[in-house]
């Protein structure tokens, strides 16, 4: 038996596609109708069975929705809540996939504050990807043993935050909750800056010396190839704080250079030792 | 039928274990000796195969030799090279596997010029790898679809290079030549600055954040894990080179991180698809 009747998903590319097949896959909603702007990409979500039907209107898409997902870059989606909001059904729950949450959510809550009643929204952040983009590319598996950040503040209801739970688990994913300003601040660490630092790496790097390339250049740089225009908005949306994660990585990059430049192989060594004993410890808490 | 009666390997570690493992299974060798310090590696070597026979006595493993590989970290490679070299029947090959080529090859054609006759040299050093070590893990099909560098100098005899290129492209793989300098500049930049960034990025990241690490940072990091003992040699064997390259990563990153914080978004973007750009046409040269 479904848990939803309607869910709606604003936004279909690599997650909100796979929400949509995930969802199918595993029966939790009776009907899914995607909504975007252009009609290629709904096609192409419907082709590979992410989405029931889609649609160009927002308040006309999402006037039956229990649940709605809006999983568009992070620039536009707290205009697409507040529009939807506006014309979703008073018993909606209204999430996000966006990557930053911080400037999301207090854009939301304050357009929302005024209300009484109505659909209500908490932000979510699936840690989930892929640096390929489109519905092509989708993935019904995307989020199954994958951690999802739940961010409630002040003005959430605890309720949503619950239903929120429910809905990621029920796709397979792990969720934790903390607020959006430490959700920021985490992942300009442990996502933006490593966008950064491959996209800065392929530069640093002469075309010429491409076929000199092997496994560590090109697992280093993979996400390099993430789609700029997803890319440069979290950046732009997390800025302080990726400013100084990318302070954080100079100084680190420097500590490094100055004990090569000083032959001090004892700190070389520490500094290999205790980042390799660290990577492993990431790989043991699983995926 | 065999193209070599008997080769011998110096270090059995992942590097050396693969090369075992490749000539056995294209029969390509009637009987493979591993030469190494410690009986534990080379009984490791030979439960997976590689090896037929496991020696500590470097002399009397290369007595027989027509080919001979010194797999080992890149502070001991032109040493044990000299030393077999002085031990080795007359018409042997000698190669190696290291990551860094100019003073490996300086030190040993130093050491063999005065000599006249004796075992022929020429440095090879295979693009393939993995963040894990050791025997256990030696692949068959490491070299496969991978390239070769093969750095002769003016001292190399033409044949030498002619045989090492056989060899190599014997186990699958692709042969370049370039001189040792251009080698060491070029991998300066593609693989002894990917595993420091990687390290930096790593040791960046606080503890308490690698719960909040996905794909993105796992794939940035992977090498990170890399043994200490192997690669803070290769970064002092080549620290004038990776140090040039530590500081076209640190302008790189500033000219990002300068783009950011004036919220030069055509910059940004530019940078990001340039980059992604760059990263897309790696993966299209193959593996």
């Amino acid at each position: 038996m479904a848990e939803y009747d309607t869910v709606a998903i604003v936004g279909v590319g690599l997650i909100g596609g796979s929400i949509g097949l995930a969802l199918r896959e595993r029966k939790l909603a009776r009907r899914i109708i995607g909504i975007g702007r252009r009609q290629n990409s709904l096609d192409a979500a419907r082709k590979v069975g992410a989405i029931d039907q889609g649609v160009t209107n927002l308040a006309a898409g999402v006037a039956e929705a229990q649940l709605l997902i809006v999983a568009t870059p992070v620039d536009t989606i707290a205009e697409r809540v507040v529009q939807a909001a506006a014309a979703a059904p008073s018993d909606c729950l209204i999430t996000d996939a966006g990557s930053t949450k911080e400037a999301i959510v207090a854009t939301v809550d304050a357009a929302l504050a005024s209300r009484r009643g109505g659909p209500r929204f908490v932000g979510s952040h699936p840690l989930a990807g892929d640096h390929r983009t489109g519905p092509q590319h989708a993935r019904a598996d995307l989020f199954e043993g994958r951690t999802v950040v739940i961010t409630p503040t002040d003005a959430t209801r605890p309720a949503a935050v619950t239903e929120a739970s429910g809905f990621w688990q029920s796709l397979g994913a792990n969720v934790t909750t903390m607020t959006p300003a430490r959700h920021d601040l985490a992942l300009a660490i442990t996502s933006h800056l490593p966008h950064l630092v491959a996209i800065a790496l392929t530069a640093a790097t002469p075309t010429e010396y491409l076929p000199l390339t092997a496994s560590g250049w090109r697992d280093t740089t993979r996400i390099a190839a993430a789609d700029a225009k997803i890319w440069q908005p979290i950046f732009a949306a997390n800025r302080e704080r990726v400013l100084d994660a990318l302070d954080l990585m100079s100084q680190t990059l420097g500590g490094l250079r100055e004990a090569l430049e000083h032959g001090d192989n004892e700190t070389l060594i520490a500094t290999l030792e205790a980042a390799a004993k660290k990577r492993r410890d990431r790989d043991a808490l699983g995926d």
